[in-house]
């Protein structure tokens, strides 16, 4: 194997395929990068068995091969060579050597025969899906994932198509994100379970704009191709295997306010100041006429902030976590949202004033 | 007492002031802000006994007082504050409301009479010395500062003046900086121990440029006034109480080299990747002709690394921890450096080509 590369594209391809490494593992082959020189082009893949993302750019290819090196190290060093060219040369007995500028880097290579391929996806079903479309679900929803590993399924974002929409959920137990998006075309209406945190790295590589993303899924993955990227995802499960959301959405409130997105959130987060300190995070909501009451206390004292409210209905005291609120309110972009009651006993959901394009639901606290 | 101040202003003043406050203490006064409303301003102080940070700022005073808050809880209140005018008025039971828009806050003070009086210097040393010259000594001399508890001096940085100018001196068994610079003028020739950790958060509160700066010094505390800042700080003793640095700087030299810093200091950044794998940091040097190879290794395989020297003296193979040279690289601006050796079991000393303003000596490492 023998190949010549640009310092600046390896440094970047190799950065983009890093994320998909394992950091700790018993089986030291995923932490790995794999190297594979093949006419013009040099394509590297990580893999953590659930994510993979394979990147390839241009290469002087002499010799074809591959060769397997310690991601972590490859990357860092990938980084910090500020050489134009670059020469990769495989020796005997396993060593890789690098040349850059006037100086050489010799590493230890592993088998590369021990490392996983990827996922051929034969007859998947296809969606078509804006890429800011579906950056914007994922981020949305990502706000509701469990973080803890008790209901591996929790940690996951549940897909489904349905009437040419994508949906996204994700719940925890105590809150729940709904996101809708519109869709260009699908070949099927189903739902799959997808790791989070993997379609959180996936959607970081996808463009900041409009342009048309395919994704593919068949039986245990989903893959995105994209120009010389290729990312997949091993999923977690099918809508069966995830809570009865729809169930969960009330339908009827007896409170509704409509308040200044901002105004909430900086009030919340000034609140939560005092209430963090009790560790609980409590702050009460007082709804009366057109007028928010939101206070907080702790043994250092307490605070009363009053927002201005468009309100229908009953007034309404009612306690929640205040980080849970402002969660949401953190990757939502509207001017106003829409918070709607049941009483001080159930959940409230906030929706855009307008849509139904993203849905919040969270549990009051019970003091 | 009852006052009002600019929200801007007090954000500013609080976020300089929080610096001093102790972070994990037994005392918790000392986690506290210290408000004082008297004629036309407010001043703010912090002080962990070590350090003590005082700011003064505008303020409409109807009814002058002291309040004790805490400092930590108060810095991040006041950055989330956007209200043009904030209102303090003391109400009975040391309870504290702030007034901001139509929001209220209630603290809980602390006793004002427990909080530390600041220092007061009768008959001062003084020395004047430009802003950029002061920071810049701190932030070079900082880099050899000792990092553990074992030998209490060695965290500070030693200050003496002599023939009109300021030394830095600091080490930790096996490195040193010393760092001269000139002084404006100075009423005496001394020299004192000052915790590193107080020097750089002093400097950052500095100007960046040639404004004079008067230093105060007296018996145990030293100070700076500038504007409407004081900064004051214990000493941690006196030249006899610190190493006698003159006697371990070597004056010949076998081995002399110039080099690039930059260049050096990326070769050593790559290298390190390897060696600090092994945590040792341990790499080679080779100087050989006009020529220096710099090498590591670890398990994962090794790097061969050339530079361009300029070279005089014999042929030499040393062993160093390159972190200590790169630490001493990052501070220094100069486009080329000189290193000279005495052999490989003796220190080497980093230097300006053309003057004494900087001095790194490092041990090498015996592999």
């Amino acid at each position: 194997m023998k190949f010549s590369c640009l310092g600046l594209e390896l440094a970047d391809a190799v950065l983009k395929v890093v994320k998909a490494a394992a950091v700790r593992t018993t089986n030291p082959i995923l932490e790995c990068v794999k190297l594979t020189a093949e006419d013009d082009r040099l394509t590297l893949m990580c893999t953590d068995l659930e994510l993979t993302i394979i990147q390839s750019i241009k290469a002087d290819v002499k010799v074809e091969g591959e060769a397997v090196i310690n991601a972590k190290f490859f990357s860092e060093f990938a980084r910090k060579i500020s050489s134009e060219q670059i020469t990769f040369t495989m020796r005997n007995n396993n060593s890789f050597e690098i040349l850059y500028g006037s100086n050489t880097a010799t590493l230890q290579c592993q088998n590369a025969e021990e490392f996983p391929q990827p996922k051929e996806l034969e007859n998947p079903e296809k969606i078509v899906i804006k890429a800011n479309d579906l950056k914007d679900l994922v981020t949305k929803a990502s706000v509701a994932v469990a973080q803890d590993d008790s209901r591996p399924m929790l940690k996951g974002i549940l897909l489904e198509i349905t009437d040419n929409q994508l949906y996204g959920v994700a719940l925890d137990g105590v809150r729940m994100a709904l996101i809708k998006k519109p869709i260009i075309s699908s070949t099927a209406e189903f739902g799959i379970i997808i790791s989070a945190r993997s379609l959180l790295e996936i959607v970081k590589l996808l463009p900041e704009n409009d342009t048309e993303i395919t994704v593919l899924t068949q039986k245990n993955h989903l893959m995105i191709k994209l120009n010389d990227t290729i990312l997949i995802t091993r999923l977690l499960g099918y809508k069966a295997d995830f809570v009865s959301y729809n169930q969960i959405i009330p339908t009827e409130f007896s409170t509704t306010i409509t308040v200044n997105r901002q105004h909430l959130y900086d009030t919340i987060e000034r609140a939560s100041l005092l209430s963090r300190i009790e560790r609980n995070h409590i702050i009460k909501l007082n709804i009366k006429d057109e007028n928010m009451i939101i206070n907080s206390q702790s043994e250092l004292g307490n605070i009363v902030e009053h927002l201005q409210i468009v309100h229908t209905g009953n007034d309404l005291v009612i306690d929640f976590n205040g980080r849970f609120i402002t969660d949401s309110l953190h990757v939502i972009t509207d001017e106003f949202i829409k918070i709607s009651f049941g009483g001080n006993m159930s959940p409230c959901v906030i929706t855009p004033t307008e849509s139904d394009e993203y849905l919040y639901l969270i549990l009051p606290m019970r003091v």
